[in-house]
């Protein structure tokens, strides 16, 4: 690439752009550590992008009408940071980027939400961003055909490298987008050939353009160092009726010693080279230094936003109060009032009802009455929606054809469907919940994670949460996935017992406002344990005492979901003895570890023996078994230490002893 | 579909077919669960797999060189049950079939690798078999290229489903086999239109002809029930340079009352529909009844197949002694009798050498003593070779131009790479390990279960294995994520502190038989802490004494990794107040779950007070902080329970308080 010719040929943008290149390489000399290829390659992109076609607004960030600017490839945080800066972020300060990839600093190594304003999602994982997109794009889609144009029309932009499309949740995203026809979705695709191991070549040869295509978008090029080129393909994506995918050729590290090779991927801290590319670049100011006329120049580029933005709150404010309200409402994550009351109701037809069913049943009753009451809620499955019981019959189905539809056929994409909902719930204006067998929670593990780092308030519905089964087997036999979720920071997960405690679980589920919850629901019928009616919410509580000893409180025996009911038939065994047993159901460790210890020593007094029992393996239990400092009982466990097995589940629980009988067992042989 | 003209057109066939379809139809309604449809629709594609193409030899299912048959659609089992079946493999009787689903049975839900000779691998979570296939296919190139045509020369046929395309990883698979050329590697699609919510197009438009053809491979087309079209596409595919895609246009439940309807997916029970459709087929004989003269004729389909191996069994017979002998060792995972002698040298280089430095470059220095006398290992990394540490000077690169390199550059694909690895390991010949982040565990995840689960010895370079990578962050700083791999049932977890730890770690990992190994290995410098020699393999007892008390033992410090450095430093602050203080390096829990009590207690007694010193979750821990039954031992733990975040790594240490002085006060406030 002939620097000169580039900067001959377009002095002002080739300056302007080169900001952005400058900022990249001095902060990622000072930090000794980062990704400077990427912003340096991509910068022309971005300038035409922020100068010509996104709508956003820095003094105001959190404008729900603004465009959506995503950085899949998150390694070239630099990039967005140096946006964020030039354009006038108030947050994104010069000494910000000095502190680059420092503590305390928000210029983390990779761009995380809820550190900085204008970075719209978590990325860094390859593949998130553009997936998150998707559920961006949706939830604009839906909020558009349900609010009108006047409240939400804007655009999601993305740019993706090579990383980011060879994951395959980027095959589940183009999947998705494609059949959705998600017209305001635009991808940039670095075409810049470089991997950290070497060319893209040595381990991929895909058209990427044809791929795209072959998923029902448009495809669009565009010479990624030509503003005029760059600008008339990305007005191109624009007006396309369906995703546009435009392939950037780009040259990674451009003007630098390590252009177009993998070296130029990673950071570029030699100084006599980096000074060598500021003055190929014709760029003589000092380390952060930016002229202050090119600093003027990006920031009048927030104008267009800033009119866009008035214009949008005047069109808000002749809405109904009702209706700007809600509208604050949904975006705040507040649950409406009626929601308490639909699922008091629910609580108190269980209780006279006692239905026998299953917890995945028990949620689908829930959230017929919920739905409804909460029509931020978007529902989906991973084409598992009749046993997932995840749709119902109010919701509708969003497609191209209708976008007032609440309900996603996701297909048999996990992973792209956990990414989506993270996508739809930054959005703002949506919850989402989606469906899938919790031993799949495997396949949407990387972003459920993501789910938690960023504290989204996505709802994981993860039926079939045990051997309960049965013939499918062992590879759809969850045994370690509770304590997958329960290992992961910030995650709450709840298995309830009942249909009492499903309700009590969903209206947690979906008041929650910083974390994701994963339902762990059963396949197979439960009977009701819970026979009285309580306004409070009980699994709020994380654990609490279901049945009482008779006499000297001699045995605890903690269960949760399915094996609830194996706990009370333990304690008859048990008290049929004289032996005073106490069952704890404890649907929620997470909850249950946030009370006060008052309570946890109330529902765990140290001295009885403990037995814990649920279908799964052991790790995570003993927190609660022997105390966090130890010492405080003498425990066992009743579950699983393999995987499982293919039969009917009766015969499994026989044959993996999570039974009564051996609870009694255990219970008897530690006392 | 008219039933009447497929059976006149071709009434042998079309008989022969049916014996699977009826077989399916009476294992499912004996079981009341399954999948009808599929087996029903993909009948006569895989008869006439197995009538012209397949080698295959029903008394040799082990024979090295047979082609491998992979259902990738697992839920349709009873398609390769009833083929297993009718062609004769000796474990597949009429009462397994009877016992589809059963407790004992080997008829699993899904098919199980290891249960069932003629299964090559666990299928039914969706996009795993054809991602093995890979594998597979590479394996078959490597040693043929090695080892010469006249010892391996077969294809890996592939029978997958929209749910298998849908799923991201099929990306990664195809992708990696496309740009490594793999001509033996055959796909029948089985385009059926149907998934388990309805229509695939409800979630997808995806031309996957033109999907598979972007990432270099040749795609044909097929009538799915037309015996004459399906081998002419065969033959087509085989003949292909590249791998090759064949689309069969089936009607899933073909000639069912569900044919073509997602409830033709699952299982079709009812007795008089079931009635109707033998009748459409010419059907008579009872449930489980296959005529003589259909029975015979499949079962002298292995007749091809048993000359084949014959012929090969006399080219065996002509190689050297000991080059047949060095093949049957590979194909029983024996370790070369050089492997112990070049890890005592390199431990007693390190004990010499005493060298600072990352684990993950300790184990690139064990790999280059092992990779040249263990020919079978084939490494590689996810696009992370230079991090990783994988790639040793001897390997050379596998691509289409050099079948004999035995390194591969996976791209950005771990869970391609993951399930291309199992693939190699069941196709036998290689032992396979490949890198990555250890938090990119989670992208591999659903592939490393099924490792487990089937047992195969595939080795996980898990580099940054903790906030000590620093400056990348949250989204690349495990935490959970040896809790996560310590959940899963059947996985070795081994994080060692220095060189001679890792020098062990491979020695059992290169020596497994029956589990895959995670190594959690280090980004950052770490000092030797082992510093005399012995022979012995002492992470091969999980957790060891690493320094004594002097005086009273009053304290145990138990550390992994990294965080060993800390423990001893902690014990020598301590010891200087005069408390005796043990160090427990505890490399693996599974491999010190798995010693006799005896060694366990002598390792960890009763009575003093424990702390543990990890950099991630707590929870698996207390199993060894308070004693299994509880009430060992007062105890605490230092490490993470948030995630982590963005700096140079000593400042992050500091700031979560994974320190020696942290460790110190935690272990005074217990005594």
């Amino acid at each position: 690439m002939d620097i000169q010719t580039l900067r001959q040929k377009n002095p002002d943008h080739w300056m302007r752009a080169t900001a952005i290149r400058t900022l990249t390489l001095d902060a990622v000399a000072a930090a000794n550590s980062g990704h400077s290829g990427m912003p340096m390659g991509m910068a022309d992109v971005a300038t035409v992008l922020f100068e010509k076609h996104l709508k956003f607004d820095p003094k105001a960030p959190r404008w729900p009408d603004r465009d959506r600017f995503i950085l899949s490839a998150g390694h070239g945080s630099m990039l967005i940071y140096a946006l964020l800066y030039l354009t006038g972020y108030e947050d994104m300060t010069l000494d910000q980027i000095r502190n680059f990839r420092q503590w305390g600093a928000i210029t983390a190594g990779h761009p995380e939400y809820g550190h900085v304003a204008g970075v719209e999602t978590t990325t860094g994982p390859l593949g998130q961003g553009i997936s998150n997109a998707v559920g961006f794009a949706m939830a604009e889609e839906s909020l558009r055909a349900r609010w009108g144009a006047k409240v939400q029309d804007h655009y999601t932009w993305v740019i993706a490298g090579d990383g980011c499309l060879m994951e395959g949740v980027s095959q589940e995203a183009i999947g998705l987008a494609g059949k959705q026809q998600l017209s305001r979705l635009i991808v940039l695709w670095d075409n810049n050939g470089i991997t950290i191991d070497g060319k893209v070549s040595i381990a991929d040869i895909t058209d990427q353009k044809a791929r795209f295509a072959a998923s029902g978008w448009d495809v669009f090029e565009c010479d990624g160092h030509d503003p005029a080129d760059i600008d008339r393909a990305l007005t191109a994506a624009k007006a396309s009726p369906r995703p546009a995918m435009v392939a950037c050729k780009t040259h990674i590290a451009l003007g630098h010693a390590a252009q177009d090779t993998s070296k130029g991927h990673g950071a570029l801290t030699d100084k006599a080279q980096l000074q060598a590319a500021k003055e190929a670049y014709g760029w003589t100011g000092g380390p952060f230094e930016v002229p202050a006329e090119i600093k003027a120049w990006w920031e009048s580029l927030g104008a267009r936003g800033a009119k866009a933005r008035a214009e949008w709150e005047a069109r808000m404010a002749a809405l109904s109060p009702a209706k700007q309200a809600e509208f604050r409402r949904i975006f705040a994550l507040e649950a409406p009032a009626k929601l308490a009351s639909a699922i008091r109701a629910v609580k108190k037809q269980a209780v006279a009802d006692l239905p026998k069913l299953a917890t995945r049943a028990a949620s689908e009753k829930v959230l017929a009455a919920v739905n409804p009451v909460m029509t931020e809620t978007i529902g989906g499955s991973a084409d598992l929606t009749g046993s997932n019981n995840t749709k119902t019959a109010d919701l509708g189905v969003f497609t191209p054809e209708d976008r007032k539809g609440r309900y996603v056929y996701f297909g048999i994409r996990e992973h792209g469907m956990a990414a989506a909902m993270n996508g739809m719930a930054l959005h703002g204006g949506i919850r989402p919940y989606g469906g899938t067998f919790m031993c799949f929670t495997d396949y949407a593990r990387p972003s459920m994670r993501l789910s938690a780092l960023m504290g989204v308030p996505v709802v994981y519905v993860m039926t079939h949460d045990s051997i309960g089964l049965g013939e499918d087997g062992p590879t759809h036999q969850p045994v370690e996935h509770l304590a997958i979720s329960r290992a992961t920071p910030n995650t709450l997960v709840i298995r309830p017992a009942d249909l009492v405690e499903v309700a009590e679980a969903w209206e947690i589920a979906l008041t929650e406002k910083t974390r994701p919850t994963v339902l762990a629901l059963s396949r197979q019928n439960l009977p009701a344990v819970r026979k009285t009616h309580t306004n409070q919410n009980m699994v709020a509580r994380g654990a609490y005492v279901l049945a009482e000893a008779t006499g000297k409180r001699q045995v605890i025996l903690m269960a949760t979901g399915s094996e609830v009911e194996i706990a009370l038939k333990a304690r008859e065994a048990l008290e049929a003895e004289g032996i005073g047993t106490r069952v704890v159901s404890m649907p929620s460790m997470e909850l249950f570890a946030a009370q006060d210890e008052a309570y946890r020593r109330k529902v765990l007094p140290p001295g009885p023996v403990r037995v814990a029992i649920e279908a799964g393996v052991r790790q995570g239990w003993d927190r609660w078994l022997l105390g966090e400092r130890g010492r405080e009982a003498k425990a066992d466990f009743v579950g699983m230490s393999t995987f499982g097995a293919s039969a009917p589940m009766e015969r499994l629980y026989a044959e993996f002893g999570i039974t009564a009988e051996a609870t009694v067992a255990k219970a008897k042989a530690l006392l």
